[in-house]
């Protein structure tokens, strides 16, 4: 039995990618696309490569036409979704919500306030069933939080280290480089081709970057402890593709091998991360359009310290991917439903 | 019921891009993969994006590995498939087998030996089912052509006008740009990436380029009448795609609106090519890793010519795709199945 | 003795290389540096590139502040030059004033008023050194109108065959690929990174592009007769370079060597272009950043046409470099003066 | 008075910026160009950017050529230049050696041993100016050791905090992004065009890298105590360009202020090594083809880390530009001379 999907925020990148995974899940029909600027403009202008969808006109980004739907997808700028999430629950008490945008991944008040500035909506079960004991929590849920892209790549890097207690709490420090879609499709100077072909550069670095709580947050939980992270991101000149490279301190007494095992049982009944065989190292060009994640890792023993490579699209299982494995569970599919795409290379 | 499909040629770009459109394919089931140099390797070594397929082993590229299948496709260098299709043909008497190289595209064994220096292999059905008349030859046939990917673009954006009688047979002249895919996996300096990135360049300029019979064999049937192509390719620092931009001259009295509507009418009814609405350019990227082909077209009195510009997937409608719709012809199937990858964008 | 030089439209790439190759100029002084909207502004936070002027403050671009110099630059928008001009004539009237925008290209009022839709300014001398007798105009000339970076790369790309009469005027064909910085600055959406990398898209297809009535003006010069041309630009995933391919028919009885030959003496005493030897092609990267263009030709005997491909950065030698080849001619410096720099590869 | 170089290696990519900067360098005369495996080729059939320098023939590499100019430059694979080197002392006593390959760079016999399997050739003084008391020992030097490109960037960026004593000697994490460039020529598969464009991976992790020792030993003397570093380095889809990201602890006690003022006061009187404007980022963009760099450091209270990111060109400012630098300290000449390149963008 097909259910039925909206998708709000069509016309940016994040909504797209949504889209271009819903075209190809076997178990979906898509109802209302919306925006909103572009509200009554063709999907096929603003979104060119969506062919099978080229003639929809897109709807006014509303509750009324969001309600209604077995599913709403929220691909809208941060602090946009509580108002509209709440107005969905009220109208359309059974449909499960997934905000593919920050508004319910911290847990903490403080720190949403702290880093956004604007009251916090709550917090939602994280679509990101490959940390431990996740899975179940999204199983039958009606609201999800998609994690951020950068918080994807860096936790499924490291979680599993502090999962098996091999990693020390302090001087995690991780740096990220972005492909350009990660900075989304607003008409900024940096962001324009001439600037960014050919160049690499940093941005927020100094701790002052969102994804930093959620990062650690979700680390201090697989540690048990809190987990301090220095986190930065960088912009490659590249549309789409995230490499982090994470390292942290290895306790005392742990050995090489017992870093490789952990890593290579966290993952090994997972369809969608794949510890690389050794010698073989990630690169961003084989996930590409795909779910899957493959990280490498490499224990420094000069500096003591635990270093994995790990590469995702940042669209798909950094955001849509994500959001449409999490649908899955959270409607019952198999989890692997609809994202059988493979990585486009080169 | 499934059909067993074999793939040569493993280890390249073509048959990489097989093997990504056949995982997805729902009627397929794949069999042996193999390879020349890389027999023996994990698939996962070489084409890493392939994750479905990556602990699977190459083996040989023998006509006794490849015999037994339902399907096997030949993705390799020109030359190389004439005498193992001959050998497939005693061995596997029906099994389908599509080439991808270039031995049986050519109808004229002249145009072959000119060319490429070697005795022609034959003429096989020719994989382009959207040319007039084309789609029929291709059902239920047994060895299939599939064209190249530089005449898959120059025919489709020029055919409808030969068609339709709407064009002079002489100064057809054609640019096109391809990504580096086009060039193949081969270790040659030109292909380096710090020698690509930046930077565009022709090669084979004069008309020496080996696709230009094949496009002039498909345009003048078009026509009913011989038609000379002046044919320049470049290199563009992109890993995929081609934009054609074909022009040929109108023929008196023939007006804008006429010319606009044989294209229209020509691919009404194709699923997979589409002309844009008026005002909306092609690029390679809304195609990109889809079978679809996006063209604009403009007449231009002033030069009293068409300018078609015409952009699709080198590796996908200009080489796996293609071979995979003609290959659901041949079978009986739907055309379009597996066939449902929209656009990778951005 | 050295020059004193302004430079106006700063912020933008065609002022910023004009000033990037000022600073290694030995003949002259860098005095107002102007702009628009960004007046006021450190000149190190909008053109990062420029370390020698970092800490310059940009001035506002008025007749006043750029008076009193011995050379102004204009790189403004079109239809902004003539009023400034005219009142930097009265103001300043010793002043050598070179034209980067379109304004004074053309020679037809009538052409200029199709195609940019307001009144003529007038015309000025043409600063493309290379082309028939065009030098000895701009030597101690008061006033230059640089060629569009398409018109250079078109005219240099074809000229010698038109004058010397072996080419016909009607069904000259030429598709061009240029880097992003073509496009400018401004914040449009399909000149966004994510948008422009890996993909190529044509634009202003169909004779309606600004630079056909600029081309066609410099042909028929050299043709002595009106020569019809068929341009077609396309936008390139780089942040600089043109490349074009021109094809135009060779009149009955003219042989390869002819063609040729006519070539190679037309640039065989110039600095800055050159007929590369025999089988070796023409790239973007070869002469990114410097003055020199670099061109191939081969004549197709079977369609009748000779295609001439060249390369340039359209930057330099399209627009900056050009400029200040011509400044050195109207002041009477060597030709070559600053304007030593090699390529930029890989 | 002119000086007399040659230059070995001139087909790669240190050789040919080498020869590209002497070109534009007012006190040198360019004799010898040698290659081993392209002797007997036209310069402008390997370099084609170097237009002054087309019809030069490359000779062999041998001491014989190399001897009798009054500077040599060394552009060869690693554990080439020791022999070569011991020669040219014997036959041209006078003459000042500059050796862009790693053979003289490191102090440490074992580290060189261990690192890269043949015997230590020896340490030659190093080509950094801007470490502290290192300008001193390259004045009328007679052979200078040309730092590595990662080594360079990294050096820069975090000597300061060492030299100042504020920051901690463990737990020094750098992730380094350099273009394919920086891996040269070599015809390898993952330096294709089709391999590296649109993605980003990493090699040599986990402490094997080559860097590694280099980066200590210069770190280490700058604390006066060693220093321990975990280095990573990824290939990002850009031909030139190096962007670091370094990260120290600081010292219980060093506030903000005194972090920034260190950097600021180490290059206050630098030519070629600029600290931003806070706010202001690098990008390897604005360097391109220079010899500048350019950093921008923030202190992160709650990692209670200094985050440092620096961008240079690999070919430029991390090999042929600090070469000619060191050169022009040797000879005697202004430091800057031949130098005044600005960053080439966009």
């Amino acid at each position: 039995m097909s259910h039925t999907v909206a998708v709000s925020g069509a016309s940016g990148y994040a909504g797209g990618e949504v889209l271009r995974l819903l075209i190809a899940h076997p178990e979906v029909e898509i109802g209302a696309i919306t925006a909103h600027s572009n509200a009554g403009e063709r999907l096929g202008a603003l979104q060119p490569h969506l062919h099978a969808l080229a003639d929809r006109v897109l709807s006014e980004t509303t509750a009324e036409v969001l309600s209604g739907h077995d599913v709403v997808f929220l691909a809208l700028p941060h602090g946009a979704s509580g108002a509209l999430a709440a107005e969905l629950e009220s109208r359309s008490p059974g449909t499960l919500v997934i905000d593919a945008g920050a508004d319910h991944r911290l847990e903490s008040a403080q720190a949403w306030e702290q880093f956004y500035g604007s009251p916090h909506a709550g917090t939602w079960p994280y679509g990101l069933p490959e940390l431990p004991g996740q899975r179940r929590q999204l199983e039958g849920a009606s609201r999800i939080a998609v994690p951020g892209c950068y918080p994807t790549t860096c936790l499924l890097a490291l979680a599993p280290g502090f999962t098996a207690g091999l990693l020390e709490a302090q001087d995690v420090v991780i740096v990220a480089a972005t492909g350009t879609s990660g900075a989304g499709k607003s008409l900024k100077p940096h962001l324009l081709g001439s600037e960014v072909m050919g160049s690499m550069s940093p941005y927020g670095v100094g701790g002052g970057h969102r994804h930093t709580p959620e990062i650690e947050q979700g680390l201090s939980q697989a540690a048990g402890e809190p987990v301090t992270v220095s986190f930065t991101p960088t912009l490659a000149p590249m549309p789409r593709g995230i490499l982090a490279t994470a390292t942290a301190r290895i306790k005392p007494g742990v050995d090489a091998g017992r870093v490789r095992s952990a890593w290579e049982q966290a993952y090994a009944a997972e369809a969608f991360v794949h510890v690389l065989p050794e010698g073989q190292w990630p690169s961003t060009q084989s996930v590409l359009g795909s779910n899957h994640v493959v990280m490498q890792l490499a224990v420094d023993a000069h500096a003591g310290r635990v270093i994995v490579s790990a590469a995702l699209d940042n669209l798909t299982k950094g955001t849509a991917g994500g959001a449409i494995q999490s649908m899955n569970l959270a409607l019952g599919l198999a989890e692997q439903t609809g994202l059988n795409q493979q990585g486009t290379a080169p």
